[in-house]
């Protein structure tokens, strides 16, 4: 009787996705108690006030109207040319870097998170990121036996947290001459925080500072998933100009996905974009990636590639893309600050939101908290250090009336 | 001056896929001399008889007829419960082992590959293949720094190498106590070989007696991607009933593909499905891939899973389903016979054909060979050890004529 066949850095917790369990309660609270009486704050997809997920017409339109050849043929290995193309203007719109900028498709962020923490740490080696973060940064980590250091996302006054980041970033950075550090904003999954351009500033002026020993390497992932769905206009893009003509030594990375912004969650695209003021550097990250991309999934969903770049290309097609999108972006947006206003009203402790899909209420129980919440028909996600609320997926009315139940519940466990 | 970011095990030759590049050259040759002058046997994707992709109706009408919150939405990280289902079906049809099984969903065959590879070798390990192969099978290995050994595919009778296999399987098992072997088969790319049910039987022999010794963990990884267009009916399913009751030190894990059953290559969806006498095993396999899948992808595509399921569900959908196939796979064996034929009355010595999307011509010189053939809008595939013509692509008038044409140039080049 054997009990393993797997390698053993293979060998995992036989545990199902918490999320998903959660979001599948939530769903049973509907069919029982009907939807007036569910606040299903769990997933993080954009959902219309009847809860049901919403599909932009202007994408799904394009999809449905293309040539079937368009959807079954093998892409690029790294990519369409001319999706690499449009991904980049999506990106950084009036933007972009002075720089030399390299894209390569990838599943959704995901992949683009994957190939820099894989293809630029050594195994062993230590990845930075914020206290409050994304989940699969540590299971990406792990999987490829590196680990993760955190820095603290806020101080004491709810502005970023520029010491820690500082810091940790070089105390790794000291011990290991190369440093993959994580940045998820604007729009940070689960806080809604989103680093001022002044903040940026700082953290850029740490990178050059310790840019100047030759034998550092940094480099910086900026997360943006959020981003198509953050501030008004453009304003959220403005920190991309900053990454013009940094160091050869600072190599920055932008994780972006079109599962938030063009609502393709379930195909599965994104690109990870190279920013570097040396021109091999560049070249050496997208073959780097391409290399990956073969060896992991071979290329990414031609379709959905085809639908972007045809949205892009075509200036009335980008018009009522973004219109329709900005729709959605206004609703959003009225529904976090119907969320935020009532936590203030009702003295509910929440962390700085600035843009996106989630907001975060700090707190030491929040696995109980949510398990009495569950129980009036409440549906949220327990971290490690509070609660995420998913203001993506609650009409604004129920946005309005949840921070009242939260406090209550908080208030009658202390 | 730096020359550097990446990480030295992430560092690449700067070189694009040489296919693709191949395949670019046809289509140029095509714009310039017209369709029926060109014989572009490059891509392996079947194509019409006027070089048309080949989509099949019955897929994208079920694809462009579905809401789009079922094309939208995340899928389950390990994939759809109903798509793991319908897969398991799909390819083992009546022939399924008696075994526990569980599937997980991977973009295309690759994703199963990576994730056999990497879960189940260390780091250094050496996997064993085939000495004609399939390419990333060695990108996917030096990805993940392990190494490659070949045993020979042929005998010199031209049936499967049971000695060189076996002989390479000890000696490789002997040393790392762990192996993934891998066998491509049925239609092997790029041979088109498959292994008859008695080379079946006399492999699992040999597993079977390497087990007897309970420290060897024995991991068999059989890529069936071109399945669904090998054999008369289901004939060349019937090996998978071999997979009952082994050993529990022998997982087989099957690599099945949607990209040309399904003409969905590039809808990037395939399933890892694990086979063991023992629960807890392929339990093991299931979340050590889920785990992988969360790292490297998240989840895949969601569309992709619900056509499939759908159409395998309902049973006039899948009836119609085959009977589309049955049609393209006629059209396919039709032009393999006519190559071989042709070959055989021209001389053209040819590796041993029994299904699938390619042929191969055994030479030395198959670069030289192949830059004096595109000279006459002949394109097809060098390989180190000689050419792939790739019938999947190709009309059967120019099956029967490329023979005498590729005969001519190696003659002329002896």
């Amino acid at each position: 009787m054997i009990s393993s066949m797997a390698a053993s850095h293979a060998i995992w917790p036989k545990e199902d996705d918490a999320i998903f369990g959660l979001a599948a309660k939530a769903q049973q609270a509907v069919k029982k108690h009907g939807k007036d009486k569910v606040i299903n704050s769990t997933l993080g997809a954009l959902m219309d006030d009847n809860g049901d997920l919403i599909c932009m017409k202007t994408v799904y339109d394009e999809l449905k109207s293309m040539p079937n050849a368009n959807l079954a043929a093998y892409a690029l290995v790294a990519g369409q040319p001319d999706f690499l193309e449009a991904v980049q203007e999506a990106c950084f719109r009036e933007f972009k870097p002075d720089a030399f900028i390299k894209a390569v498709a990838t599943p959704g962020g995901t992949g683009s998170v994957r190939h820099t923490i894989f293809n630029y740490t050594n195994p062993g080696d230590t990845v930075l990121v914020s206290d409050w973060y994304w989940k699969p940064y540590v299971t990406i980590s792990e999987e490829f036996g590196r680990k993760v250091s955190h820095y603290k996302l806020f101080n004491d006054k709810n502005e970023f947290n520029i010491e820690s980041f500082k810091e940790n970033f070089e105390t790794l950075l000291n011990k290991q001459k190369r440093l993959v550090a994580i940045i998820n904003s604007p729009a940070q999954n689960p806080t809604g925080y989103s680093l001022s351009d002044e903040e940026w500033q700082q953290v850029i002026d740490i990178m050059k500072e310790n840019a100047k020993n030759q034998d550092n390497r940094i480099i910086l992932l900026i997360d943006v998933a959020y981003i198509d769905f953050a501030g008004k206009g453009n304003e959220r893009r403005k920190f991309f100009k900053l990454f013009s003509n940094l160091p050869e030594n600072i190599l920055v990375v932008v994780g972006y996905s079109l599962s938030k912004g063009y609502t393709m969650y379930g195909m599965r695209l994104g690109a990870a974009i190279g920013i570097s003021s040396n021109k091999d550097i560049a070249e050496e990250f997208y073959y780097s990636c391409a290399h990956s991309n073969r060896a992991n999934w071979s290329n990414c969903n031609r379709g959905a590639m085809e639908v972007m770049a045809r949205i892009c290309k075509d200036p009335d097609k980008f018009k009522a893309y973004e219109e329709e999108k900005d729709l959605y972006k206004t609703m959003l947006q009225k529904r976090a600050e119907a969320f935020v206003k009532a936590s203030e009203e009702v003295g509910l402790e929440i962390l700085p939101y600035r843009d996106g899909f989630f907001i975060s209420i700090p707190c030491d129980n929040a696995k109980e908290i949510s398990d009495k919440l569950m129980e009036e028909n409440l549906f949220l996600i327990p971290l490690k250090k509070g609660l995420r609320f998913a203001v993506c997926a609650v009409a604004e009315d129920k946005c309005r009336i949840a921070p009242a139940m939260i406090k209550k519940v908080m208030d009658s466990l202390k």
